[in-house]
């Protein structure tokens, strides 16, 4: 398997049957990317909560979905299906959609055979979701501008975040497709490198025209106009468009505004957490200072004795986002109005 | 040795001279740090130029002396010092004081002692403009605010770029030393690590309070007002200004301007290049990819068929920087004629 499925296709997370092997969440581990291609099988929800709390499965939509099997392996295997909600949902605070699914799954059930049905559905909502953002960010990239565009992105948004092409990175697929991308720029994202380790992989299987940077590099690219747009996903988006997403997208934010590059934000309206007024009542998960300290758990890079300071998320304000594609087509300034329009609050 | 002077005392470059081993130029090598502490004596040009091609001894004071000493063992060794000084000088082209330096050393000649004298006045001109830089930059800072500042800092600029105790890290040390400093929050500083390997280094032999951060976790840490002041050094300060450092040192100055924190460049004249009009005309280094694409040259980032854009440097426009910090004084806006004064053109 290998995580590859049709020519360049990949997968971050599937359900495995019975019939198959299971019942199982299957996982394409991605902490050993680009080096090895590994399946990880979870049996078990400890095993799964140890997955997601260790970042061998991530991205919000793949989250959700890891989540939502998650809960229906607690209902099959014994610990039933809330202790695995709320096992699965404490280990990535930040991340909505992982709760999100979760709730939804459990509200399937009791039955087991309901909840799988609805955690497939989440999944191919997902795809879905995904087909039609890639659509709305193309068309808007494509609208505003004459020619191949460049685009930037950071993190890693594609079909190792997400089921089918990815968020920001399925509009850039998408335009790719369409024949209108020139480059896709890679922030590598330090301290992970799921741009690096991710995201040029996934173009790289898929033969998208790309290449990766430093985070740093960021100024002089758009100083020299070699970037057209930056497209970034989201892990929680406040009801007033304030972005919590990967550290290091709210720098891209200001940079881009100082060098009047429009600055698109691209997610699934579940992502939107209406009962989150603005960004400052997002909480940000600090993660262990030897992701800084260590080059992925293993060169030194700083002094064992030397502090370090990682969070994991920053939050970019609404007012430096020019848009934020969903689903359901583009919202825009003020988002308080067009983000409640496109994801009513339930 | 081991580079280690004085308790928590570090440098960069000596000479050695024929009665210790010499006639060579003894550096710490600074590609194996802050794993191991690990002297070279390069007793060739080209021992020394490969040194400097790879980073070894780097920082623009540093390479300013090495390079006067390399011209000094060229007269001594036979290679001649004018082609000591062209071959050296080539190796590193953005950094202004490494061309000055074997220039000057050179017109000392013919004779190869009136050069080492030459260069030892280099050395010992370093350390006390080192000196003063910090005493005219912790003044600037601690004058503008009352109780102790939180500094951010990129790359490496103290003992091991310099002599001394080194431009910006030398004002974060000179405060800390008058009591003013709270945190110097360090930039690793992709993709050589120089803040994380070289800095964290440096203040952590000294007992600085320090915290090593991922290069994009800058916005987050001012949004959330944790920085007073930024510090950089610089590799080339244009007539105008524009200052050419580190890739990454742009984004900051952004950044600093976007969040109301000051951005204060500190380097020695001897920086300031009066035949540059502005930043346009800095050449800007194209470094191996493979330094993006491996950690230190090791484990693998990106995958292997990844292009990577690996520039150097970049340049950050005057009108971002709020003050230049040099050993004769502060320069402010506009710097056209606040650096003419400070630094006469020859």
């Amino acid at each position: 398997m290998g995580g590859q499925g049709a020519a360049g296709e990949l997968f971050a997370v599937r359900w495995l049957p019975a019939g198959e092997g299971g019942p199982a969440v299957r996982l394409l581990d991605q902490t050993v990317l680009p080096s090895r291609a590994v399946t990880l099988d979870c049996a078990s929800v400890e095993r799964l909560a140890e997955a997601i709390a260790s970042l061998r499965v991530r991205g919000a939509p793949a989250l959700g979905v890891a989540g939502a099997y998650g809960v229906v392996l607690g209902a099959l295997a014994g610990t039933g299906a809330e202790v695995a909600a709320a096992t699965l949902t404490a280990q990535r605070p930040t991340a909505v959609n992982l709760g999100w699914a979760c709730r939804r799954t459990l509200a399937a059930g009791p039955s087991a055979g309901d909840m799988l049905a609805e955690a497939r559905r989440i999944e191919e909502e997902n795809r879905a979701a995904c087909a039609a953002m890639g659509r709305h960010g193309a068309a808007l990239i494509a609208g505003r501008r004459r020619g191949r565009a460049s685009l930037l992105t950071h993190c890693n948004t594609g079909m190792l975040a997400c089921q089918g092409i990815g968020t920001a990175f399925g509009v850039a697929r998408t335009l790719w497709e369409d024949g209108g991308l020139a480059t896709l720029w890679v922030d590598e994202t330090r301290p992970l490198l799921q741009g690096s380790r991710l995201t040029a992989f996934e173009a790289a299987a898929l033969g998208m025209p790309h290449a990766v940077v430093c985070d740093g590099a960021a100024a002089g690219l758009m100083a020299r106009e070699r970037i057209d747009a930056v497209v970034v996903g989201a892990d929680r988006i406040a009801a007033n468009g304030d972005t919590a997403n990967k550290v290091g997208t709210c720098a891209l934010a200001v940079l881009a505004a100082h060098f009047g590059v429009p600055f698109y934000v691209v997610a699934p309206t579940s992502t939107i957490d209406a009962g989150c007024p603005t960004g400052d009542d997002v909480e940000i998960e600090q993660r262990d200072p030897d992701e800084v300290r260590l080059a992925l758990g293993s060169v030194r890079l700083a002094p064992a004795d030397s502090p370090a300071h990682n969070p994991a998320f920053d939050v970019t304000p609404a007012r430096l986002v020019t848009a934020i594609v969903t689903e359901h087509g583009v919202a825009e300034p003020p988002y308080t109005a067009s983000l409640a329009r496109l994801a009513p609050a339930s």
